[in-house]
């Protein structure tokens, strides 16, 4: 026997408590069901790629987690082709498994996975080490439709909308946009001013437009327009004229002002509020190429996107086909943990359980779980009690946990058999149930009594933020976790 | 851009195709209801622990798969206290998270976790590197009621007895009744004999009885009674009987095989067939010390147990309290991998759309989206064709997915206005639509439509184990995965 001991938490990998897991079962519950609707299609990957699968990427090697047996012989680290990683995002396998199993999927393959994914950086503050993802994908074979750029956003709008969070604005721009306007202001190499914009944040724009000049060779005059380009934002389609306005002409430029602004119809249209036109949102990652969104949540604007992601012509190929295709990746651990850690997300209870059936005495243990079977046979969550104490403190047992009812068996009905004073046969399942929070009880039969339908399961509600102390570790977020998909 | 190329599959970590993934999903919102019903509450544990945690069960320390930072310093790799590893059960991770929030826990703590776990063995025929576990657990501080061993197996054979497999049965011995008995013929170290009858299996009786002469220091009589013991099995309590006869007395020995009783009655009474004593199982690990469980599939008992667990007396302490538990393991990919490589569970289509919406042509793409859209708001999963390819086209779309319905929308109504030829004015969410099963195609209005229920999301069957060719890798399982709770 080695009994564990003295446990110590581990900074960057966040545990919830019962009451906090069932608020993110009733998220992740919400997001699958509007992405089925949708009719995307439930994939898990396996939690470990191949080392070189994962740094094709780029830029991201050092965060990621290797895997080493314990037992492992000294000549087993092999070359990297050989080395296991944990994925750092759902994208990377996504690309993997769709090329493994191209000939076996029909496309376009809409899909969604809603996974933990690891990074192991230095732990610093708002930089989680575990995290759960919620990723839409459309993918196509060598070709992608552009409707579906206008798609994904109003998918991934309305499963956040149906969440119980404060509103979310999609914030979106088009690499295509970017890339055409940097080229038309004399850019060679678009990517590099992509990169610089990106820091606009972080250095403040004097400074990126010193880079500009110093790094991506462009005039003084170029560098402004780049700037101006970026302070572009509009939540109707006034974007386009202030576009237009910088007279700045190249034909990739103007594809991705026409798509931008179907894009931005679009969520008029069927979502209003939901998308802004934001010329500086860039993303960091090379492979987008067309649509790109970044997500901010109303009140937590100061902790960057909770939901990102765009469109990329060539994630996965094989070298005869390509796979083009375009996603939003929803970071679910980093907005449980915002709202969570300030107590905006309240679960009813901390068990499922709608009923707490007493036990009179041990012998009769087996009269309760008959009435807590008959209960659970129509779909009410129950559970017997662990122990015959005296009611109050069964009661206690069931209040401690939120558990709104607790039902006393018929004390006459034991055996099985009896009648009441009046000569009334009494059930073998029936009993009186109280409502602990009102005190009222009832006569009740355990093969016909309900619970009101929403006391049934828990319930989760949303409250404003509170002032109750320090938020604990999921909500100590400072900046992105999502980079992607 | 560095697109990934050439995956290849990776030996021990089974993915399921989308079709597949629905029958798991289903398999384990199956068992996530079974569990909820019963008042288990949901909890998810860190992939992680920290090594020196792992490591105190004992006997697995080979399995381990440790992390390390791809871009870790030298002097990183520290301690065995600060390395980390991926667990390898849910049982370590459970009692870990019971020590660091036992102050804001109430027990008994009823908890469910459904996870996958990892272990980093040499790949060989029949062992997962990674696979998913659903455990339910019940754990007390200080004391636990013996009546949680009855209830925890009759709780894991109904979950097993929903799902579309074949029956189950839980084998269940006692640990006191075996230790109890090796006592009382002689021997000085139960754990040695309890060790080496578990090898029944693997070398038989005959050299069973010898190790238990040789090492455990038995007497010929002893070993021989031992080994009738261990053949001791009945589904009703005649095995009492049966250990009474062999004549040896000792107070554990009475006290495990009235427990061992009361679990088989139980049985009996509540779910007739379910479960059978069976004397010679063992379960390797050292932490049980009352009930053990072990489950067989019918048609797949070579395969071994795919349900484990039993009682532990302080799998956790903290020094001051100690938690003892009885929990078991279900090996949810163990039992998915045999069923699914023989064809014996098929889902009835790949996605979750029951209607896919045509589209006419481009232009009226936000005509088809409107329909998709009134559909889903009544919980109809659907979505738009994604191309205006000729209808033949797009039909064929639906039926390589096995989406039972497409909908054509109203030509007439592309406008939104228009009336058909007798004046009736057309619905801007009408048409008709088709079940391309049959054929039959109705007018219909996507405001009111429905699809016959076992229609409106996928729905799983079982099948006879065909002989479709050789089974993937996922039904290549010939040994143990779950050996625990």
């Amino acid at each position: 026997m080695s009994p564990v001991r003295r446990p110590r938490a581990l900074s960057g990998f966040p545990e919830f408590l019962p009451s906090e897991r069932i608020v993110e079962q009733h998220v992740l519950d919400s997001l699958r069901r509007t992405f089925e609707l949708h009719g995307f299609a439930s994939l898990e990957t396996r939690a470990v790629e191949q080392l070189d699968d994962l740094l094709r990427k780029g830029e991201t090697d050092k965060e990621v987690y290797l895997l080493r047996r314990l037992q492992a012989e000294d000549d087993d680290s092999g070359s990297s082709g050989d080395q296991l990683g944990l994925h750092f995002d759902l994208t990377v396998p996504f690309a993997r498994y769709v090329l493994e199993n191209a000939g076996r999927l029909d496309f376009p393959f809409r899909r969604y996975q809603i996974q933990p994914a690891w990074r192991g950086e230095r732990p610093q503050e708002g930089r989680y080490r575990q995290f759960t993802q919620a990723d839409i994908d459309v993918i196509d074979a060598n070709t992608l439709s552009f409707h579906f750029e206008v798609e994904v956003p109003l998918v991934v709008g309305e499963a956040l909308s149906r969440l119980p969070i404060p509103p979310v604005r999609i914030q979106v721009n088009n690499r295509k946009l970017a890339e055409g306007f940097y080229r038309g202001v004399g850019a060679e190499d678009p990517s590099i001013v992509l990169r610089t914009v990106d820091k606009l944040d972080k250095i403040g724009p004097d400074a990126v437009a010193a880079l500009l000049v110093e790094q991506a060779g462009l005039s003084v005059a170029a560098a402004k327009a780049c700037l101006d380009l970026a302070s572009i934002t509009s939540s109707d389609l006034r974007f386009a004229d202030a576009v237009a306005a910088l007279g700045v002409s190249n034909p990739q430029l103007d594809e991705g002002l026409d798509e931008l602004v179907q894009v931005v119809q679009a969520g008029i249209e069927q979502a209003p509020g939901l998308m802004v036109a934001d010329l500086r949102i860039a993303r960091g990652l090379d492979y987008y190429t067309g649509t790109v969104y970044e997500t901010l949540l109303e009140g937590f604007e100061r902790f960057g996107s909770v939901s990102s992601g765009g469109r990329y012509d060539a994630l996965a190929t094989d070298g005869r086909t390509t796979y083009p295709g375009v996603g939003i990746s929803i970071g679910v651990t980093r907005i449980l943990g915002l709202l969570l850690g300030r107590g905006m997300l309240r679960a009813s209870r901390s068990v499922p359980s709608a009923v707490l059936v007493a036990v009179v005495d041990e012998a009769s243990r087996p009269t309760s779980a008959r009435i807590a079977a008959a209960l659970r046979a129509r779909g009410i969550p129950s559970e017997v009690a662990p122990a015959a104490a005296k009611y109050g403190k069964q009661i206690r047992h069931a209040d401690r946990r939120g558990i709104p009812y607790v039902w006393f068996p018929d004390s006459r009905a034991h055996g099985g058999e009896g009648s009441d004073a009046v000569g009334r046969p009494a059930s073998a399942i029936g009993g009186s149930v109280r409502d602990i929070r009102s005190g009222e009880q009832i006569e009740a039969d355990a093969g016909t009594w309900n619970p009101p339908a929403h006391d049934l399961w828990p319930t989760i509600s949303a409250a404003e933020p509170g002032d109750s102390g320090p938020p604990g570790e999921p909500s100590m977020t400072t900046e992105r976790e999502d980079e992607q998909s």
